[in-house]
């Protein structure tokens, strides 16, 4: 085995004709405490600190994550938060030993009552306009550097209301991508609730749970839902969106006319 | 939120087009104690309680899983594996509290040290031919019922010398679906040396590990591999494939020399 590559994407030998995506094992340590490794793509990486601390509930609101810190070793990366004193004594009573890899939501859950969160429906926004997210997927391949590159990885971004997209983010793993783009905007100050975020893999109803969490009211997945995360969706409020392409989708959750469509 | 669906695929009402694959929480069990909670389709159980314990090494072998009980409850499924005592010791020793969701390989590491299991990597086997692979991926997609019915699925399947499939595992995860894959194959007592095994997803290199773990030689990705898994590969002595298509593949480990072809 070779050290841990350092660069998202990793450049082969001759013998291998493409890129490769990097795969690095990411630590999360909260106040000093071990709490979850996830295999990651080495970027971005206090975006994902900021976005999973988020979307999984570890803090409530970003100002209460004071520091992260990064350690990296020959193992991987170990990234060192340190979190409002209130943040860890409830993460240490509701522990549930997270740990993932990537493809993982949050992780951890050791027997089956600690699946699901206990979550507030969001209040119904206004609804988000259909073209606005063609016009998006007519934007992002673009974008996806690491995608063009190594054909390995997932993008998320937010889609705005007159289909423009920011904060693409992009991961080996779904769940990271998206936690990427959550703590991208958290750290940007930018109110989510206002946008649609788009991921390019399917929905699985831990990514409405990340999404909810931070008040996204409208998910769009270029793949599909699986019937969890319809369910999930329906109860929180949130428009779910599946198979988005660039001039079609299916609306799985929130009433078809709650989405305008200048068209 | 309506009770868990028990199906694999679930029947949505006249709003949504099309069926939506199952997401269900398993719990695994070891003598009583909880182990892991994974998000997967609720079909082939018992393939997958046993892959996934010679997959993790929980297990070394198929006897030495004494019993196999399924408990059904509204927050899911928990599966009561007995195992060997031996066994049982050496994992609450190297407890990792394992555990995931849809995605998700082994998982549980708490920090970097973790994360990396130690193999021996396999004896160099006979070469795979690769018009056998091709031939397989033409008759795979038939035979993915789930994927079909709802597009959120992958597949795993054992590929034969002469081309012809079996042993075709299905889940909303990944590395559920070669779990049940590598389970249904140790339950039907058969030696997976000489085969391939083709997964319809990009290759991670948990599922390197996985394949490895049960002696597979050949691991053949419909998608991307990342670099981890190919160097994870190279030192295992696996043969590892990606985007392979009904007549074309890219070789990222062993020789391509290794490789027979006949065309």
């Amino acid at each position: 085995m070779k050290p841990i590559a350092r660069q998202a994407v990793w450049r082969e030998g001759a013998s291998h004709p493409d890129d490769l995506a990097e795969e690095t094992p990411v630590a999360f340590e909260y106040n000093g405490i071990s709490h979850a490794v996830m295999l990651a793509t080495p970027a971005d990486l206090e975006d994902f600190a900021v976005g999973f601390s988020l979307s999984e509930g570890i803090v409530a609101r970003r100002q209460d994550i004071f520091d992260i810190g990064m350690v990296e070793a020959d193992a991987g990366i170990t990234l060192q938060l340190e979190i409002a004193s209130e943040d860890f004594v409830r993460l240490k009573e509701h522990r549930r030993s997270l740990a993932g890899r990537t493809g993982c939501g949050l992780c951890g859950a050791e027997s089956l009552g600690q699946v699901m969160r206990d979550m507030a429906p969001l209040p119904r926004g206004a609804p988000f306009p259909l073209d606005a997210l063609y016009a998006g997927m007519r934007r992002l391949p673009a974008l996806q550097v690491l995608q063009q590159a190594t054909g390995a990885t997932h993008a998320a971004c937010r889609v705005h209301r007159d289909g423009m997209i920011s904060y693409v983010r992009e991961d080996v793993g779904r769940h990271n991508a998206l936690d990427k783009t959550l703590g991208a905007l958290a750290r940007g100050g930018v109110a989510v609730g206002d946008s649609a975020l788009v991921i390019t893999s399917r929905a699985s109803f831990e990514m409405v749970q990340k999404a909810a969490a931070l008040g996204v009211g409208t998910l769009a997945a270029v793949s599909a839902p699986t019937a969890r995360a319809v369910r999930l969706a329906e109860s929180l409020n949130v428009t779910l969106i599946g198979f988005l392409r660039q001039e079609t989708c299916v609306i799985y959750s929130g009433s078809k006319t709650m989405l305008e469509q200048s068209a």
